[in-house]
């Protein structure tokens, strides 16, 4: 490594050799921190007006570093920034462009803060505005479930216990169950999102600084709800990344558990709904495939998410305060778990509402299976039997239409009345309306 | 199995056979979910009086009801009660023994409910005490911090980064930035808690119930803000659980980065701190031997909760709407997870007043590794020099230090005049106390 | 804790004051380590006649100490032991009960040794039995799908990709496909066993012993191939642990993939098999259900696998050598990983010769979902179409057959010429019999 | 989507309208399995002469198909390859590439095989080389660590367990202890690359194929040790991307344990060893610090490689046979698995044999502590006490050390002899290089 390369560097006063080239590799974050630029930027111009407050950089410093700042943003997004490794990350990247192009003012720039609390600001305003980003996108799909499932309200269609048919429940109430998980999820986001809105700048190395910073104001400008309370803690915390990640971890979940549904639904065997073909896949050798991709891959991606989770618990289990390398690995997990999750949401919200069910193949399914065999004991008991003998009634009623091969809505008021004191008014108590109807309380399957 | 063994089956009508003796006891629940016994009575209570005031019940009914559910809750905490693992789980235990009791009436208990509703309901209860406990304990731990925080406030120790000196701080600092953490940790369970505290009664088996329950009266009495709002949603969501022991990873990630730090602190390199005997163990070979036992068991039993958390994400993932006996396996690893919340914040609660620090030994840590160097940069810059190039005169001054085995605290003015204009006030900015001092902004080393 | 009490510990010579009481039963491992008791005394044994060989026991003593030993393994098995939280493990316990029946020689058994040596070759031990008992079940898990394959393997049902019907296959090609899973499963668990059979007796509490021991007498008594070559690493070492979660995390990991498809194939809308009414169970609210339970609960244990095996990567993360107690948590999760293996394997080896196919229902399947269009693709290309063309021709007419609800197999000659140059001889060729048997080579649908 | 993008697509035919632009690149895995170039078309080829040899394709079929092939491959390495996401995945890219190149013999290449079983062939020819490589890699750490082992032999340290001083041992020792990790690790792979190692190609879709292939003769070619022995398997099976990950997240757990006594051992408080200057960086802030950056970053690499493992297993759970899309979810925790373990082992190769000891440090350390209180204890024995009363007195004579600020060396005979019936010989027993010779059996301290 070259003096000019060892010059780069802002911390090589006691050091008698150049960083290896491979391990200045192995150690850069560059490769995927620049993705924070804007965010450092930003954090960068607070700072700047910070110092400027305080007298510690005069009014024309600060002009000419808000103004290199700006510069250096734009020449990021026209693609025309040079990133050094050698310069290991974001923030010393963008610094020494702004000497390059300021001169000195640049160099002050980094009073009072360390790249410690900078990074620590930077990801948390990174993190703020993704999770804008995904609560949009929750109720987009949110908003897209409740429309599809008023169209709905009235489809019969079998709801499942074990996989088995249980009892008969309209699309519209399982539609609607997909919704509360993204509610729940929604308001986990928020809370994330309420916790974390404190500003790390200040902390600088570990302990503060000596310089006369005035943290509220850094805060306020960057809309922060407060500085943080101490500086160990602000340069070592990674709550918001782990926390942000269990909220995560939890959305694909419920949308692992959306998509083994669409999955099934979709396949011959249940043949419910069909999925657009816009959102499907065929294959190379068998030319009458159209295959589910879009749900299985957003299954498959809750590994994914639970893995960055749990690689986000490995690395911060017992580190000792403060700053640790290790803390480097935040990152990545973090910026492909926001990814990932933008992308499910995306792909369910744009699909939800062009599910098409097939309300016929639903209600021959909520025909078979004994799916009534609960309501026949219900009406039972309104007769006066005690539940529990009713389920026993039923059972044998059951048995005896898997022998002869009649589901409870084929055999005669005779062949029932072998069972129980059945009346008439049976037949309408098992038409599957009645059914139901019937469960019209808050939250049944007939509320809607 | 006899007749008898299967008459105990509240769901033997459509079955040829019984089931398998291993399948029993490999399926059943009662050996882990007894413990929810109280919380299960308590739903029954609620029910009870639900049905009762819905017309399904009579006074009588539920009068011999109520008496009954005491008396079993009464014979459980004599034990005297016998559990069975023939009728599965902990609902079926009590609901048999109560008919056995009262006869008819206690067959009764069971309209308009489900196991599935019923238990989700018990799981709730149970974990909101829980809950209830943790956030004390958390309480006591935070105040046994703040108290030694006070305590310790002018105790001079070295900040670490990379488990290098980093700049002098203060042993209260340092406690502090412990008790940010839990404060986080704290309102992550609050948020917990709120979220989980409505009540699935009234779902049933999946669909909801065509009796006319009032799920607003039973969720009313059993401290709920609500009933749940969809029927599929309320016996398939296992939410609380994941989110609850996600919350716990981060307390005990927490605990483990604490107890990194009492385990480094009390080895005779550091010798930061005494732990009270009663706290450690010692060895069956080495007879010098005292061991930090409780910081590291709590250390390590960080991975039994990671552990459950990922095992919680796993059962949930891709299972399709609604119950599954899949979430049968939600019980082990919440519990577990409780338990261990307990035993760790109870350690660590009971432990931490306790802690003797050892300010000679702090100090002298702070007084090398050049833990004022940046203090030096700082007074460089107040002096007139831009920041980067105080930085790389004091690298300098630290390569001589390490050449000459000198910290800057050692060396006389002459020596650290060959770097930089330094002045006699400088020895007076390298004092520790001044270094910490100098850091009184908001969270800053010295704000205390 | 009184003096009596504090006398039993083996370590109190330094200490000042007793244990407190919750931190002894925080730290003690006898409530879960007891379960090492006959591989502690096999330990125990071996090691004591080691020590006589090296002359440090008298044949007297050895003849007392084996004795000794084998009266405590009877009186524990008779449930006659009484267990001591306060001597806080399993080595202990039986160490403290040797010496109050047998004197001052039960003392001089721990010579040469330390826990830490102890407890890592009890486990092993313990663990080398449990890998035996595992293989045993692997093969007759493997022998019952063996059977029951040659049994179906004229049976015909369709092969799935995307859970969308793909190509006709045996039901017996399906049942070694579960088979191969489980053989690569067998060799794991041979490799696990092989790697982790050597002796860690001898390495002390770390560093080895004074005492002219014979590692390698003690290791050959013991069924070990060799003693552990390094002491710190020996008492340190949790690979075997790891190791053999994750071979078990694989194979829970293929019963659940098992498990899924015994829960579609038992729904109503696949209908391909039947369970025995003995793996199943019913409802408390629905008469008509019959529930997988076996394999849904099987399915749910793979995330109490892959937690355990999470949780002990994290213990071991980043623990500094050699012995910590933070190691002491290795125990529980491999217990339960051993449990939870053995219990599935032996569910699913008692089933799975009891499956009974639906063969109708199957052949129904495969009749529907054009899962002979690779087959019509692979005619045309027969008769000369390259395949990329061949397959454009045959999603052709899968588009006409969905528009006209009709599958391949019910076009006639004429329908099927729209689309290219069919003949008389394409009938035969598309039958599913012709299908399975046409893929007859290594590994094909049709080989068996 | 143009008519022309759709006709790029290979399983077009059946479908009515074009893929939706996002779903195309949300659902496309070209940007990182283009990566497997190499070995898709080693495969290719070698597919392409079993083609021939089956009179498939003609000898100029096969010339041609081999020379495109070649020259794509030639074309990747320049970067003249233009890669096309909706040509989806590296398969269809290059074989669309082919077909441009040389016609209709292009779409040969596809006869007797599907995307499922090249990808299956591709990733296996893949990781295989890499676990190569990696074995390389730690066969070269290994050897670092004799070499330095050898040198250090002699250099007395303390051991220690709970990170409290408890033997003295020597820093070659303890090197040999991080060698034993990796010999495992080592044994591990081998055991994982020869599982592995059996060729999927001809498993076709799912379930073979009608050409009449030889599936022998590709094995051979592609240095597999056979074909596959179930086509549904070989396209479902991932076991060998979860299996290396497993063997991986061990490399890392040992990793992260020498990495954190890298840690331990750099701080000013242990002071044992110095890195060189170019393993470690600076603070921006603090001009004294030089970070051991490397051991903390592979620490912190630990948690994505515990993230993968737990990935790869979330996406295999509960997946039917045979292919789902979930799969393709495989390859990026691989890859980054792979690169991680391999820049790991890089760094720790090139850093290991220029780790410089202090051993003035590491042999003052030995002596505090009461490093050889066991071999007081064990001179006591020698002179006729049983063990456990050796062990109290010396607990007594440490005790009175810590009273007096004495350790065990600084007590003259007359102290000693307080507690127990020392002679003169006490001094030689107690000699650092006394207790650690005389640890001399296999694996002892005392052995090297």
């Amino acid at each position: 490594m070259t003096e000019e390369k060892k010059a780069n560097q802002q911390w090589g006063g006691r050091f008698s050799e150049a960083v290896d080239e491979f391990v200045a590799r192995f150690t850069a974050s560059i490769d995927f921190d620049k993705r924070l630029y804007r965010h450092d930027i930003q954090g960068s111009m607070a700072h700047a007006r910070m110092l400027h407050k305080a007298d510690i950089l005069t009014e024309e410093e600060l002009g000419s570093i808000l103004n290199g700042l700006q510069d250096i943003k734009e020449e990021i997004e026209r693609g025309e920034f040079e990133w050094s490794v050698a310069l290991e990350d974001i923030h010393m990247n963008i610094e020494a462009r702004l000497t390059e192009k300021i001169g000195i003012a640049g160099k002050k720039l980094h009073t009072g803060r360390s790249r410690n609390d900078q990074v620590a600001t930077d990801i948390r305003l990174w993190l703020r505005d993704e999770i804008d980003h995904i609560l949009a996108e929750l109720e987009r799909l949110q908003d897209g479930l409740t429309e599809l499932s008023v169209k709905e309200n009235k489809t019969i269609m079998p709801g499942f216990t074990h996989l088995q048919v249980a009892q008969p429940i309209t699309f519209g109430h399982h539609l609607r169950a997909w919704r509360e998980m993204l509610v729940r999820d929604h308001s986990r986001m928020v809370d994330c999102r309420k916790r974390m809105n404190q500003c790390p700048l200040g902390a600088a190395a570990l302990a503060g600084t000596t310089y006369p910073i005035d943290r509220n104001y850094t805060a306020e400008q960057l809309g922060f709800d407060a500085p943080t309370a101490n500086s160990l803690d602000s340069v070592s915390d990674r709550d918001f990344a782990i926390e942000f990640c269990s909220a995560s971890a939890l959305i694909l979940t419920h949308l692992s558990r959306m998509s083994e549904e669409l999955v099934l639904w979709t396949s011959q065997q249940f043949d419910f709904i069909e999925l657009p073909d816009r959102f499907c896949t065929g294959s190379s050798i068998m030319p009458q495939k159209k295959n589910p991709d879009v749900p299985e891959l957003v299954r498959g991606k809750t590994g994914r998410v639970n893995g960055h989770l749990i690689g986000l618990l490995t690395l911060m289990k017992s580190q000792p305060l403060a700053y640790n390398k290790d803390n480097q690995e935040d990152k990545e997990p973090l910026f492909d778990t926001v990814d990932t999750v933008k992308d499910c949401l995306r792909a369910f919200a744009d699909m939800v509402p062009h599910i098409k069910s097939k309300s016929e193949n639903m209600r021959a399914a909520a025909k078979t299976g004994f799916a009534t065999a609960t309501d026949l004991a219900d009406y039972l008991v309104k007769k006066g039997l005690p539940f529990r003998e009713a389920h026993e009634v039923v059972g044998k009623a059951v048995a005896y239409g898997l022998d002869c091969g009649k589901d409870l809505s084929e055999m005669t008021i005779e062949e029932l009345q072998q069972f129980g004191a059945v009346e008439e008014d049976v037949l309408e108590a098992l038409s599957l309306e009645s059914c139901v109807e019937a469960r019209n309380h808050i939250g049944g399957a007939g509320e809607g």
